[in-house]
C-alpha cells in the first residue's frame, strides 16, 4: 500500500446508499474534529439492501472513482449492505485504506456478549450475506449468532414514523424470534436502525445491550489513521479556512439536506448533485 | 410519426421500475393475445416512487433505448411514476408510439365518477407531478380530485403483507383523509396496489370505485395499435413458434421470476439480466 506520498491534510471519502450513512459520519466528526470529510449518498439508486452482490459491487467502484477525484486519504463504507457485499471486492483494487462498518459492530458485540449468544438486523442483503456470523466467528468460534432481515424498518424511518405503534407492532414481530433464542447483545445492521433505538429497547428490555457499529467505525478509522500516518496534524479553524464537510448526492438533494440537518450537529449548506453513473 | 416501414409484428416494449409493471403486462397478454411483449423491470435502481423528474428521465431514456435495441413497434410506460415523470419529455423524442398509465387511469376514473369527487393514491413523486389530477381536470374540469402519497404500500407489498394487520392500520391512516372528502372513485396510482384490492376494499366499503388503470391502459394501446396499422396479423400459434413474451431486468433475476410466477397466468423460463447503464 502506498500511502507515503498521500497529503495527511486530504479528506476522508465516506459514503452510504442515501442519508443513514450520516449517522457514522456524525461519529468521526464528534471523535476526529481535526478531519475533513467528503459525504457521497447514492440517492438516485437507494436503496441498496434489496439488491445483488454484482450491483452493489459496480456502484461501490463507481462511487469511489468519484471519491478519487475529490482526493481523499482513506474512505469509510458507511453502508452495511455495501460492507457486506462490496468491501473484500474493492479493497483488492485500492491503493488508499478503505474500512467498513460490519467489522467494529462485530468487534463490539463480541466483547459486549456476556451469553455469546448475539443477535444482528438488518437488511435483506446484508443478512443474507451472512457477513456479520462470518466476522464474529473469526473472533470468537463458540458464539453463536441469530440474524433476522427487517426490510421494513428502512421505509418507516424514511417515513418519520420513529415512535408509531405501527412502527412498534412490525418491529415486534421482527425481534420476537431474535428474543426467544435469549441473545443478550443485538447489533443495529443497518444505519437507519440507530434512528429506531428508543423504540427497539422499548421492545426488547433493559438487558439486552444494543450495538451501534457507527461509534466503533469512527474509533477504527482513528486507529488506521494513526497507524498509516495518515493523521491531519492541523487544530480546527474556527471559523474554518475551507468548508472542513463536504457533500455530494446522485438525486434529490434538497430532501437530503431536511435529513442531514436533522441528524448533523450543524446546518449543512451545499449539497452538489452528480451524476454517478458517468464514473 | 414514421410508421410506415414498421414491422407490425414486432414486440410491445413494456416497462417498470421493477415487478409491478407485470400487471400491465398481464392485462395486454390478456387482452391483445396476438402481441408479442418484451417486458424490462429496472430491478437495480427501484423503487423510482421517491426519485427527482431529473433522474426518471434519464432511467426511462436508457431503457427506451435499450427496448429498441429489441425491436419494439411501440412502447407501454407500465409505471405511474415513470409515467407522471417521464412521459412528456421522452414522447417528442421518439419516432415510435409510447404510452403511460396514467391518462388511461383518469380517463376511467372520470367517466366512473358520480359525484365529481376522485381519490387519487400513489407514490411520493407521482403524487407530488399532480398528474393525476392535470388530466382529469382536462377530460372535466368540473371534477374535484384529492391525492395522498402511500409510501409504505409497495414495501409492504414487496414483503408479502398484503392482507396483514399493519398494512390495514397503515391503509386506513392513508385512507381516512380522502374518505371524509366523500369521494365516489379511487383511482390506485401505482402498479403495486391492485394487489392490495382486497384490502384497500374493506376499508373504503363498497360504494366506491376502485380504478385500476393497468386494464385501461391495454384497452388505449390496443385502440392505438389499430389506429396505427400496427397490430398484429398472426394468429397466436399453439405452440409459439418463438417465445411470445421476452423478460430483462437489471438486477435479481431470480427474485423477479418467482414474483412474476406468481402474478402472470404462466410460468417464465427465462428472464435475462443486463446492465442498463450502459445505453
Amino acid at each position: 500500500m502506498e500511502t507515503n506520498h498521500m497529503d495527511c491534510r486530504a479528506s476522508i471519502g465516506v459514503f452510504d446508499s442515501g442519508v443513514g450513512g450520516l449517522t457514522v459520519a456524525r461519529e468521526i466528526m464528534r471523535n476526529l474534529p481535526k478531519e475533513h470529510i467528503v459525504y457521497f449518498g447514492d440517492t438516485a439508486r437507494v436503496p441498496y439492501g434489496s439488491k445483488s452482490k454484482v450491483t452493489i459491487v459496480r456502484y461501490a467502484r463507481q462511487i469511489i472513482h468519484f471519491l478519487r477525484t475529490q482526493d481523499v486519504k482513506a474512505i469509510v463504507i458507511a453502508c452495511n449492505t455495501a460492507s457486506a457485499l462490496a468491501l473484500d471486492e474493492v479493497e483488492k483494487e485500492l491503493d488508499i485504506p478503505i474500512i467498513g462498518v460490519i467489522r467494529p459492530g462485530a468487534r463490539v458485540a463480541v466483547s459486549a456478549t456476556r451469553n455469546r449468544r448475539i443477535g444482528v438486523i438488518g437488511t435483506e442483503s446484508t443478512i443474507n450475506s451472512h457477513m456479520y456470523q462470518k466476522l464474529i466467528y473469526e473472533e470468537d468460534p463458540a458464539i453463536t449468532v441469530y440474524e433476522k432481515a427487517c426490510p421494513l424498518f428502512c421505509p418507516l424511518v424514511e417515513e418519520g414514523w420513529l415512535k408509531d405503534s405501527v412502527t412498534k407492532e412490525v418491529a415486534r414481530r421482527y425481534l420476537d424470534e431474535l428474543l426467544e433464542k435469549d441473545i443478550d447483545s443485538l447489533i443495529l445492521g443497518c444505519t437507519h436502525y440507530p434512528l429506531l433505538r428508543s423504540l427497539i429497547r422499548e421492545i426488547v428490555g433493559e438487558k439486552i445491550t444494543l450495538v451501534n457499529p457507527a461509534y466503533e467505525t469512527a474509533k477504527e478509522l482513528g486507529e488506521l489513521l494513526k497507524r498509516e500516518g495518515l493523521e491531519n496534524p492541523d487544530e480546527p479553524a474556527d471559523p474554518p479556512a475551507t468548508e472542513p464537510y463536504r457533500f455530494f448526492v446522485s438525486d434529490m438533494a434538497e430532501k437530503f439536506g431536511h435529513f442531514a440537518n436533522s441528524i448533523l450537529p450543524y446546518d449543512i449548506e451545499t449539497i452538489q448533485k452528480i451524476n454517478i453513473e458517468e464514473y
